[in-house]
């Protein structure tokens, strides 16, 4: 048998041992076992996975040279599993698309266009479904087959339940999808072509996420929900580790990422943590921004009231599907991450996100979800505002590509009607 | 100032110096300098770079080991631009979003599906704008820019309108986009965000041809048809470098590739080619498989008959819109890779196509293009025939995510119309 050749593996890598790992909640701090198939802590707060990172790490003493803190990477692949080291599974038994190792651009006529001399985005649209979720739903479809589980199911606001549909599919597991019903055209079409059976739903994420609960167990169903198992988590902290890699291991001055379920900035305040375990960065740290939308800011709510939990926002809505998240479950540690680090909770208009989005698609060529777009004009008004400087070095995540947004954006770019064939759903009548 | 730090650049790579080219017609082999912006030969046929390789390769008499032998590769890149070496400009001046090095897929699930053994897919979907075109514009506009271009033309069926749009917008030019009227909605949105002038046409990719051959003088804008510039093929042979990259410098039995204007088949062979003069592999060939759809199948004819070119298809009509060339410029060019590789050109019907496009998203976790279901289904069709055998290594070539192409799936896919709304077009009404 010829063995993988997905990749083109040109170094040898110093095999290291896979490190170990437990469940620990981020509330109450109670362990759990890592080979049981599990949702939550009894008490309700998220599961965390805490790794033995000894094992790998430098120690200051050490005379050892700086390349050998980062051994563990396995600098051969082009994907996100070059962390496997620090991830709960080898790259070999992972249920992979060659998500991650996204590209980091340095916007220079963005950053001449706002004041911004030292600006980079992370472009998160550049993965398997075009989408930052895929990086999650890899490390949690990867464990729940590992931990026996045939059925998955979702709620999703669009992003996630395609990228459940999509990893299902290449572990060849069942999805069930639970959906609002003006989900994204893409998102609905990707979900059905991967093989995933779909529910719309006429309500919010917290609706589908209400009716899994409800439904899971008489169907054998386990649910993937934001922070309710603990490996999408894991996926997402990739994020972080990548940026500190493509700047050779420094760490900007303020990173603004757009805030739904938040749990990429979660995510990425971990791997910062895990980081400096290992010896590879200090204690410095990015502030912390998270962006949301003005028709959906719990978050922002909180923060300006100094509050360590966020109530439900009531009549959500917003373009940006994605931050259509009305109640966080990871709240407490995403406001917990934003003010340890000094940073802020910003929120925007859907005018000014799409705004915004345009600019960036044509000053740079980037094509960015409302999400991306979100932060760009969230970065202008921190600038306004002297909370972040011209000099600062800054890093915007855009978490998908405008390609599973066409909806927003067709109603700022009209296409006039020629034919009927242009509405969605019609097939092309030959001429 | 700080140095680009958009890819680690872990590994310091022998420098090597940037071999010369020259232009030479394709047809009647008239050499032309590389300093001008030239669009066809006098003679109306499409110019090629030749490359003077000589100062890259290896001879057979040397004792250098292999490695050697690709030392000119820069292997710290996670793009295209790892092949600089051997393209008209060096990365650092390169318009560059990141394309190429993307991901080939063992596929097992499909390949036990279709007694295939060794089936493999490059997913040129993973792509800025979703779709192997970026790999040629890239190349194209990098070369347009350096050459003086100021204003730059394309008539598209889609795809390549949505790269030029992007690559244009990145590279601080003009773009100036006709498409038939009916292309998807993905690439109009994408042209209007990236900021190109686009404009519509009732009719095909040849009448979108004709309108900027007519008034592009005129207008002073350089045209970027394919192989009407010489630097397209240059950006897309570098799916044949990576494919034998990544195959660790071995070649499959065959290779089936989408054929609309064919000019990734013809970079592939010239790939081939160019590595066979660097020493790096032998003369063995892949069979060299062009899909067409038959709604527009003029190579399929040409091939069959035995003719050396083909006659313009009339009535052409498929749901894949890159399928969609009646007379493509290079199609002497591509019967004679097909047949010197003893391959094949294979007509596909649009449901043949959909059909297995669903197939292959429901087995694997790839949501294609129509393009590469038409491989799937070409394939299915060369293994029932013998012309293929189980045991045969096989590659497809994807080019192009299904999220491109919404609206041929959604007529699989067909959702129930809740509210007004899921048209694509409106705006959705905040509840």
């Amino acid at each position: 048998m010829h063995p993988d050749l997905s990749y083109c593996e040109a170094a040898k890598i110093e095999k290291v041992s896979h490190i170990r790992y437990s469940l620990r909640c981020s509330s109450c701090s109670c362990a759990y076992s890592s080979s049981d198939l599990l949702n939550l802590c009894e008490c309700g707060k998220p599961l965390l996975v805490e790794y033995d990172l000894a094992a790998l790490s430098r120690s200051a003493s050490d005379d050892e040279k700086f390349e050998d803190a980062v051994r563990w990477i396995d600098a051969a692949r082009s994907d996100m599993w070059r962390y496997a080291a620090v991830l709960p599974v080898d790259a070999s038994e992972a249920v992979t698309l060659g998500e991650g190792w996204t590209p980091l651009f340095h916007l220079r006529r963005l950053g001449f266009r706002l004041k911004a001399a030292d600006l980079w985005l992370k472009d998160e649209g550049r993965n398997p479904t075009d989408s930052f979720k895929a990086r999650g739903l890899s490390v949690a479809v990867t464990m729940a087959r590992k931990l026996g589980a045939k059925k998955l199911a979702i709620p999703s606001a669009g992003n996630a339940a395609s990228a459940l549909a999509a990893y299902a599919a290449a572990a060849g597991l069942e999805a069930h999808i639970f959906m609002p019903d003006d989900v994204p055209q893409s998102n609905f079409i990707e979900c059905k072509a991967y093989g995933a059976q779909v529910i719309l739903i006429n309500g919010l994420i917290s609706d589908c996420g209400r009716i899994i609960a409800e439904r899971k167990q008489r169907e054998g169903w386990f649910e993937l929900s934001t922070l309710k198992e603990p490996y999408r988590i894991e996926g997402k902290k990739t994020m972080g580790y990548e940026l500190a890699e493509q700047l050779k291991w420094t760490l900007p001055d303020a990173i603004l990422y757009p805030c739904g379920g938040g749990v990429g900035l979660i995510g990425m305040w971990k791997a910062f943590a895990e980081l400096e375990a290992l010896g590879v960065i200090g204690s410095k740290r990015p502030r912390m921004i998270a962006v949301q939308a003005s028709g959906c800011e719990p978050m922002t709510v909180a923060f300006e009231r100094g509050a360590e939990e966020c109530e439900y926002f009531n009549d959500a809505y917003t373009v940006a599907s994605g931050l259509r998240v009305p109640k966080p479950l990871g709240d407490f540690l995403i406001l917990r991450a934003v003010r340890e680090s000094e940073g802020a909770v910003v929120s925007v208009s859907d005018e000014e996100m799409m705004d915004s989005g345009a600019l960036l698609a044509q000053d740079e060529g980037i094509f960015a979800a409302p999400e991306g777009g979100a932060c760009v004009a969230a970065l202008a008004k921190l600038l306004a505002s002297g909370f972040l400087k011209f000099s600062d070095r800054i890093v915007i995540y855009n978490t998908g590509s405008g390609l599973k947004y066409l909806e927003a954006y067709s109603s700022r770019f009209p296409r006039t009607a020629s034919r009927e064939q242009d509405k969605l759903g019609g097939l092309i009548t030959p001429r």
